[in-house]
């Protein structure tokens, strides 16, 4: 089935909040076989909204809508819906109830802008948003239906996760099979890349695609394929993937679709082993990576963040003398730091970094975006010094990876 | 001046991207007056993206284009817009030359794919991309203009901040002026700060409005004026300020756009105190917080997370006797780990916190979503429990957000 979203609000187009919401539909949707054509980010105004309604509903039977649903002022879609689609707004005694447990459960009191919320389209059918105020509004006239659904993801996704997922899956009963496989492949560029598979690429079913979806540090390369028979996919796919898989080589460090953090814990569960981290210039950011995920617990026992010297030296056991004889961000101080990480946090493996993000604290011969850091798994230390380009977000972001993936490559040996 | 941007790329359709590129744009463009009208998401997909092009043409003179430049068989961006323009593809010895000496800076040889990148429309004018190999096109055709960009962010940042914005905005210089100012508020929720300021927003002249945009644990208010006399709207948004001022009080934190992390290291700094952390639930983000922003080496030394149990007594001397008696996720223990940071890291203030992320990990008493959290400033701490709704990465974000925010009003006290 495909579909069309249109992400309504104000803020979105002036960059202050970014639509994350997309990207959770699609992917949560494409497993039922549905194919997301486009997306519309427009603002707060009427003829915006109706435009960018006319338009998806010329390239598909089914729009999702997500935003504008608040109860301030600046918030229309509720009422562009039922100028749009005919009717007018009456005062919903499920919807009022509904929202008046809303309120209650998080200990306030109903007022007139909760109350507004109860307002709903006569044309179209109510479902209940069991985590917020804002109804979801199901609107559907002739071929078309349009759900218009509220722009917190956090509400968005559980209302598409417990009612309106099913409930589109079963309005749209279909026969078309969709599959993606990811592979997650490291040390080596996208063109040289292309250019190994060039043959398998031409070789491929006209049903099956490969794409290269290359980011920082990484690239993931995915293979689609689409058609009608479940079972003769699932063949052409699993045949793919095994010449693929054979052309990667020792490259390609996971079959999934995971993060690094994701894939290092696997392996760390998979071996029995526990991690923790000492982080100068990444500053937390590889312990948030690793804890993003239940269960690190139990393979992650903690990191220091040690951003100042005196850190260094008392949490980790850094001598003064190597941070004096070779400064902070270099090889010795690296692999003291994996050291005083295993024991101080009493792990089997840790990963250490220390570096210049930006945009101060250069010195000469180490440019902004040098990066020390080590790896260690029981008594093999590994460490390497990298220069990344781009700005301190950048640099952190990139540090992490590829010391997440210097532990990753360890344990693979 | 209005304009439009089109993301392109199947990655963004089937959700493993997101485009956050529309959002750096807008924030970088609006300071100069450029209002965003739309962005469309579109696959790398001739039809959709010359449809795209067209009904972005109906909406406005100057189009964006980000993404579908690369240098593998799925990107069809460049050859989509050569038809689209008219002309032909031709091999362009400067941009060759540009894609030779980024391919060397990157310490890479030259291969078919990268050289291919080097083949331009003969319709547009070039502006080489000095940190990658694929070119900026730019085309004009009677009164439209559209500058195709690649989709690597730190790409098309580089490039917009060295020529394209100052290039844009010479092309189309105007009158209009745009102010934004933003008020950070917290402590009331939406729809009681919407009653409040009921007979404020009713009062505000018709080229001034007010918006609202909530994210967990806070309201951004945005007032966003537009006159085409820079000093009167300066001035009548002074006026509405300084009375949206005296009516949020205490509950405005900040009358700048910045993160809450950043909010707390500008009033460290302003004190000239010290900070550190010890996380448990929260595993490293309030520290990756911290240090993302330059400078917050003069006010951060360290973090300490302890996700098992050994390191909370080891490192920051919380009693095995409390964690017994009272939990781990107990109000004691957090007390007792701001202690400990101060002490190990050597700070006059702590964050910490201890919580239940979920989704596993609940005890009786205790659901998902628990978290106790507290703040050190000299001999003061606070602490407090709170119960967040949602998945871990919610759970995680709202405890950051909340623990950040109450160091921020101990240090306002």
């Amino acid at each position: 089935m495909k579909y069309a979203i249109i992400a309504i609000g104000d803020e979105l187009l002036i960059g202050q909040v970014t639509d994350t919401n997309s990207g959770w539909i699609a992917r949560n949707m494409s497993v039922h076989g549905w194919e997301l054509c486009s997306v519309r980010v427009v603002s707060d105004d009427r003829a915006a909204i109706t435009g960018a309604i006319e338009a998806a509903f010329k390239e598909c039977d089914v729009v999702l809508t997500t935003g504008g649903l608040g109860p301030t002022k600046d918030d229309i879609t509720k009422s562009t819906l039922c100028e749009y689609f005919g009717g007018e707004m009456r005062l919903d005694e499920t919807t009022l109830a509904n929202v008046m447990e809303v309120v209650e459960k998080r200990h306030l009191k109903l007022n007139d802008y909760t109350r507004n919320q109860a307002y709903v389209p006569s044309t179209c059918e109510v479902v209940q948003n069991k985590v917020g105020t804002a109804p979801i509004l199901w609107f559907r006239k002739d071929e078309k239906l349009l759900v218009s659904m509220p722009g917190v993801p956090f509400e968005m996704q559980h209302m598409m996760e417990e009612v309106l997922i099913p409930k589109l899956v079963a309005a749209y009963a279909t026969d078309q099979h969709i599959e993606h496989r990811t592979f997650i492949v490291i040390d080596i560029i996208e063109s040289l890349l292309a250019m190994h598979l060039d043959g398998f690429e031409k070789e491929l079913p006209s049903f099956i695609h490969l794409a290269y979806l290359p980011t920082p540090g990484l690239i993931r390369l995915r293979l689609s394929g689409n058609s009608c028979d479940a079972r003769q996919l699932r063949e052409c796919m699993d045949e793919q993937a095994a010449k693929l898989r054979h052309l990667l080589g020792e490259k390609l460090i996971c079959e999934e679709d995971l993060p690094l953090a994701k894939i290092l814990g696997n392996k760390l569960l998979e071996k029995g082993l526990t991690v923790s981290t000492a982080e100068s210039c990444t500053g937390g950011n590889i312990a948030h990576e690793i804890t993003r995920f239940a269960g690190s617990s139990s393979y992650f026992n903690g990191a220091v963040v040690s951003y100042a010297n005196e850190v260094k030296q008392n949490v980790l056991k850094v001598s003064l003398d190597d941070i004096i004889a070779h400064g902070v961000v270099s090889q010795p101080v690296v692999e003291q730091m994996v050291k005083g990480a295993c024991e101080a946090l009493n792990t089997d493996c840790a990963i250490s970094t220390s570096g210049i993000a930006g945009p101060g604290g250069a010195v000469p011969g180490k440019p902004v975006g040098t990066v020390w850091m080590a790896a260690k798994m029981g008594d093999r230390i590994v460490s390497q010094c990298c220069h990344f380009p781009g700005d301190r977000e950048r640099v952190i972001n990139r540090a992490t990876n590829e010391a997440i993936k210097l532990l990753i490559k360890l344990l693979n040996e």
